[in-house]
């Protein structure tokens, strides 16, 4: 399978679709999710409160989008969020200095690089506009956050580009007031937005997109003394090691020097224990360490969590230890105290973080899970059925003879604490292939024998394989089917 | 109780507080769900997906909060979604024109009034500037959406005013390929921003805000044809007759004329239904209709559902009749077909709508739920079980003797499953209080008899009683206190 074939079933199947499609000035980068993305989206979020939030005993907040400027001051995003761009003269086309150089030249100029660098390589190897053949600008810097106005007199505020500055700035009143413990995890789900130059491939590359956020505030002093570092340390990850993949335990990564602390490992450990649950293919993953002109200006350790998918390895998680830089940037500009008591000694906590990106962890969960079976001349999700967007189908085998009204019956029954779906219309196998492309695991099907005996027919999404069960059996039926492992 | 006792709760128990507190520059109307108001927020949406779009077999879509120029201009927000305000020559003060004259003559100008009418009212009543004396200057619209550039070239977008603009934009492609059939509900959750001149009172009044918002597309001509209708025939609705709340089932409103169809009345009935498990005291809402001075500019017919609270009735829900306002303008601006098939017949859908604002409705579950039970010595959030941030506090009677590590046993069998709360410490009077005023419907004590025979004692919040119940019998204890009616 291959991006393509995702993109056309998630166009045809409710997955997601391009915003404002309708309309020509519809902006690139902007996607909307469709019923069965919705569904898929909400038991992905209900996974991760499961394996981080209650496993991990976090704090979960959900902060407004919009934030102040003294916020984005402090955090570094004002001066340092922004992509080098470089303009054509004659047309005025605009594009990434770092990767137009890239395409077509190969060379590598990271996209931190001073901008004179930039300039240097277009002069020396002759770049002009791809488009008009006209040469470029000096290169300057885009911020790549959105800016808003607020009231009538339009005071300047910014959509954030990243969820965890709520994180940062909640902090002393969530410590307080929920009597928080070091090491505590403070963790946020929701829309960030980047005002990228070039949004692409649907939802790899968004200018509004979802993300999870774990923030786990700690000791720097006491970054190896965590007890519950035993629940992961089994727990088999694959990792960059000079430029090879190595499959080994947290513990061996901690203890070869890998990994840099205990700390660091548990959540690594929990990270990939979350994503083989999600049913993405975790042998084709990979941390990888950065180097210092790939990382983020806060970070001053990073992994990435990349998984490899037919579009090349995709970064779904960055794992940044942030260090104090985020609290002292706040405590500085804003004069609030961030220091906390940890067994009654004062300390400005540091920072570790799992920043998720929820789209794409999505998309690679539909990747992974396309099944183009040719034996059978379908298409099937093979999705964790506790993540399918509809659990069951009930369909009646034709729509007379009472069988419809049969089939609704059924599904009353359990309709709202499952996500069902009632199909009556056309023949029974290209319904059975509907349900099969979005993933469902079970279909209930309601034929001529049901009126006589109560009873319906269970078909399997994986196997095809199909089982009569009494109506009255289906609830703990579809139950155990769904169950979380 | 008031609106100060919850602002205290909310701030001091995790449930909202301001967003970007620390920040001189933090601007009004914007605020932070903590933990607690976050796990009740996730419980109220689904709770509202099974009561609606389960229920109902509505679309659930999850679109951009950023939308194109070209939808405000169809939707008509461009040119009218503004607020009437008046400038002080003298300090620049802004004020609504319309809340000022109110506030100081008690003269009502709807705010859809054409803008003479205020500069009539403040000459004539000789208003000044509240805050120094000075003249104000001719009143003029302020629109209400928030503007963002796209791009490098800044192309003009803006922050969605309300969700549902993307459910008509995306009707066509999701009526075509999800094989909708009229009439049918597409709902979306998600934020909606507005550049509101006066935010307040919390959640009340915010910038930005939740919405949940169902758009059910219909067949004009079948408005009446609803066999459905008949599960909510007798279900109670008040609704304002004249100046009086009468109490009537929804066949009653129907058959005397109050409601206009079978279709309105079905989905009023269904929202009472929904309000009545959220633990809001429906004996304290009215449906009130709306005049033409009072409507939005897109609704032909509009009923607002209404809760008294202590800050006096508080418009929880709009319910619109929108007409074919916002399909036929869409389909004029981009040239898209909106007409679907409805028994082979062409037919352009009407649109009924339930805009639900959240935010408020979190408030008013908290006021309606919030007990001051002085003869306990303590406050009591009873809200609904199904509801409560915290399912289960799971409590050691004190810290030492090995019952903490015990208590962290019981915890780690259910911590992925429920939402419980761990806590050794202070006196376990203290603990229960802190569980009651969350609302958590259960605590679990581990004390010295626990280690003897494996036994726990559960007290419930509402009565304070207590009884002792087998550790591997209280997966099943939980179930069954927190499952939905």
């Amino acid at each position: 399978m291959n991006y393509d074939q995702i993109m056309q079933l998630a166009l045809e199947r409710g997955f997601y679709f391009p915003s404002c499609e309708i309309y020509a000035d519809a902006q690139a980068g902007f996607w909307e999710y469709g019923p069965s993305g919705v569904s898929l989206k909400n038991k992905f979020v209900e996974l991760w409160r499961r394996e981080f939030v209650r496993r991990d005993r976090m704090m979960e907040i959900d902060g407004s989008q919009i934030m102040s400027e003294a916020v984005f001051v402090a955090s570094g995003h004002l001066s340092s969020f922004a992509d080098p761009i470089i303009g054509c003269q004659k047309c005025k086309s605009i594009f990434r200095a770092d990767k137009l150089i890239t395409e077509i030249t190969s060379i590598v100029v990271p996209e931190s690089a001073d901008l004179t660098e930039f300039d240097k390589v277009i002069l020396e190897k002759n770049i002009v506009c791809p488009k008009c053949k006209g040469t470029f600008e000096k290169a300057h810097k885009f911020n790549m956050m959105f800016k808003v106005g607020i009231g009538p007199e339009s005071e300047p505020a910014y959509l954030r580009p990243e969820t965890c500055q709520s994180i940062f700035v909640d902090f002393p009143r969530l410590f307080k007031t929920m009597r928080g413990k070091l090491p505590i995890g403070i963790a946020q789900i929701g829309k960030s937005f980047r005002n990228e130059i070039s949004p692409r491939q649907s939802l790899l590359r968004l200018r509004e997109f979802y993300q999870a956020e774990i923030e786990v505030f700690c000791n720097p002093n006491k970054l190896d003394n965590l007890e519950k570092f035993s629940e992961v340390e089994n727990t088999e990850i694959r990792i960059m090691v000079e430029d090879d993949i190595k499959t080994m335990t947290c513990k061996q990564a901690l203890d070869a020097g890998i990994l840099p602390n205990k700390l660091v490992a548990y959540y690594l450990g929990l990270l990939i224990e979350f994503y083989q649950k999600t049913g993405i293919d975790v042998t084709k993953s990979r941390f990888r360490k950065l180097g210092d002109k790939e990382k983020a200006f806060y970070a001053s350790v990073a992994f990435d969590f990349e998984v490899e998918t037919t579009t090349g390895w995709l970064e779904l998680v960055a794992c940044n230890y942030r260090s104090d830089y985020d609290l002292t940037s706040h405590a500085n500009k804003s004069k609030e105290k961030f220091e906390v008591l940890d067994d009654e000694i004062k300390v400005l906590p540091h920072v570790f973080e799992l920043s998720m990106g929820i789209d794409r962890s999505l998309y690679t969960i539909l990747e992974h899970s396309f099944r183009d079976d040719k034996e059978n001349d379908r298409v099937v999700l093979s999705l964790k059925p506790y993540l399918a967007p509809i659990h069951v189908g009930i369909l009646s085998l034709v729509k007379k003879d009472g069988l419809a009204e049969k089939a609704e019956e059924v599904f009353f029954k359990i309709r709202t604490k499952y996500d069902a779906f009632l199909d009556h219309s056309g023949a029974i196998g290209r319904r059975y292939r509907r349900l099969d492309e979005v993933g469902a695991p079970l279909a209930v099907t309601v034929d001529h024998q049901t009126l006589q005996d109560d009873t319906i027919t269970v078909r399997i999404r994986d196997s095809m394989s199909q089982e009569r069960i009494k109506i009255s059996d289906l609830d703990a039926y579809i139950v155990k089917a769904i169950t979380y492992p």
